[in-house]
């Protein structure tokens, strides 16, 4: 069951796709972005704001183009492959966006699951790709499982430590089941993101969860402005005694299936976030898997076991039982409801902001059906 | 920095492995098991126990024989190969005892890796197999990453539920760094293990964290009676609000590259921990990845990536800050020293009981050095 998300038009504008594609595509062609990278970037920060993941989507446009600004990331080229094996290829991201490396390695990786079951590319020299769910999505659409990691700069307290050394370092599979449904799992590291905190803070809460966060010294806190003042993030699972040390195990795992085996930057050497003085040189992996390989009925079972999940007797009939990407498709199902995605109002300052420095046309918010 | 272990003569003694591996063997001939398959259980057991993850070890060996005896688990025959392309292989485990089927399918994926990068080997009707990590090992040992993953029986509630269908799904990378150094992720994905929570409550403890297991209702509790009469596991991450729906998106990540992908039993359908009265058809994933195949000197990246970790100031001096398989290695390197296996007293009644009802000599305890 999806429970149906609402719309509330005293707080809530819907902006049609169309008029977000022509207002980001105006505001890289100012930064001198390629085109056609350009709309790759758009695709994926719409696809980001359509699913409801908005720290990833337009909110973080700013960054890209900061980045393309001053020449921390390329504005042109195209990725290389440095080498290739059977299911395998080692790619260099030549410092491009990371939307525009991501294509590139996941549409490798899904011919190469065609040819030999299974695709795995690796890149380096790549930068923040948005959301990951993104590339596994392209795979889906071909009827595969799809995986993508990536590792970002350093937030995250491992267990004991009292210095941050790890990104939030997000784990993603997605896996096509019957009539258009899927499990698709895309999750930081952590316990949350640093956006639920500053949400938080910003109505006025004095206290978050315990596993949340740490102050400035690595040590749980439930105060999120000390989690926001030089804190961090904890991993998964939080202190030692609840588990976290194997969220800090799966931080590092997805380093090691990125920056690792990439080459690129990796753990606390890689640049703190919004900086621009050194290239992010980050490393991602992405991986296609032919279920078809295996045993036949491959979405069939899938369906089953998401439904007979969905259908488990819920501890609060008002909270049913969901599995990963169902809260997603809740709101791509409200937005297609309204043609357009919806935004909050306080959303949109950040925004205007940009497109004034920019000098580029704000986009318009849609007329209500009546 | 590696946390020596010590050892306790008034509460602990020492087995050598020769002793136990003859133990394991006599219990395992008396059920009529094949010597080949005996010695494979054998191996792992002890392995397990060395690392000291006494739950997956010698502790189990009477369920395996149970299996054994009443053949719910097949005592002879080999798996076979039902399909492969490229990379990837299916198989049938063919009801044999669990480190059976794993053994064959991670030499098979340590083929594949060889000949295309990466080895990709899924099996149904498998049985218990164990301590991932053994299978991650052998592909560790041939310079490879290793991944394993199986399906268990139902023990955890998923966000929300009020019904325990998910199993404790561990997820297991090992990976080479130098000089014998590596990263070995071996986890469940609970926040604890059922063992942990025996233990609290065996010594008396009437609570335990937030996080860790649920009532009968699925609802989150401290009370550790309530967990182990009939309650359940909580996914990493415990409830909803710490996260727990991303421990939950995680055990079925499991399932899916397991249950749904090989075509054996999955969620809920698994048959309950030590009941035989049908098989338990698991379903199991090994995959192995020639880290060669991207970067260079990846093992070099992975070392520093360790030490940097290793190095990182902690919270606590008297904590210094570990990786994931240094509490394994601190444990390996107690029994090294002294040239067998420790077992608290306590251990050992229990496999007393299986040695008299299969009229099996017990193993000795090693004469300490003076």
């Amino acid at each position: 069951m999806i429970i149906k998300k609402t719309f509330d038009e005293s707080e809530e504008i819907v902006v049609s796709k169309k008029e977000l594609r022509l207002f980001v595509l105006n505001c890289l062609e100012k930064v001198s972005c390629s085109p056609a990278h350009a709309q790759q970037l758009a695709d994926i920060l719409i696809c980001s704001d359509y699913r409801g993941h908005y720290s990833h989507g337009l909110n973080r446009l700013h960054v890209y183009v900061n980045d393309l600004a001053v020449k921390s990331t390329a504005a042109e080229g195209e990725p290389i492959i440095l080498k290739q094996k059977g299911s395998t290829a080692w790619v260099d991201g030549n410092n491009l966006l990371g939307p525009v490396v991501g294509n590139f390695c996941m549409k490798l990786a899904i011919q190469k699951a065609r040819e030999h079951g299974i695709g795995w590319v690796v890149a380096k020299n790549s930068n923040h790709f948005g959301i990951a769910g993104w590339y596994a999505q392209a795979a889906l659409q071909q009827g595969l499982v799809g995986m993508a990691f990536t590792n970002t700069s350093p937030c995250v307290f491992p267990t004991n430590s009292a210095e941050k050394s790890l990104g939030s370092n997000p784990i993603c599979l997605a896996a096509p089941a019957k009539n258009g449904d899927s499990f698709f799992l895309d999750m930081a590291s952590t316990t949350v993101a640093y956006g639920k905190i500053e949400v938080v803070e910003r109505r006025g809460g004095k206290r978050i969860p315990r596993t949340w966060g740490s102050d400035a010294n690595g040590i749980e806190t439930q105060d999120p402005k000390e989690v926001l003042n030089g804190g961090g993030l904890q991993p998964l699972g939080g202190s030692e005694i609840t588990g976290g040390y194997k969220g800090t195990g799966l931080c590092m795992m997805v380093e090691l299936l990125c920056g690792i085996m990439g080459g690129s930057s990796f753990g606390k050497s890689i640049r703190k976030w919004q900086t621009t003085d050194e290239n992010a040189n980050l490393g991602q992996c992405f991986v296609a898997i032919d279920p078809e390989c295996f045993a036949p009925g491959f979405s069939d079972r899938l369906s089953c076991f998401l439904d007979e999940t969905r259908e488990l007797e819920p501890i609060d009939p008002a909270h049913p039982v969901q599995v990963a990407g169902d809260p997603e498709r809740a709101h791509m199902i409200m937005c297609d409801e309204l043609d357009g995605i919806v935004y909050k109002k306080s959303q949109l300052k950040h925004l205007e902001t940009l497109a004034n420095n920019l000098d580029v046309a704000m986009f318009k918010a849609k007329k209500m059906k009546d």
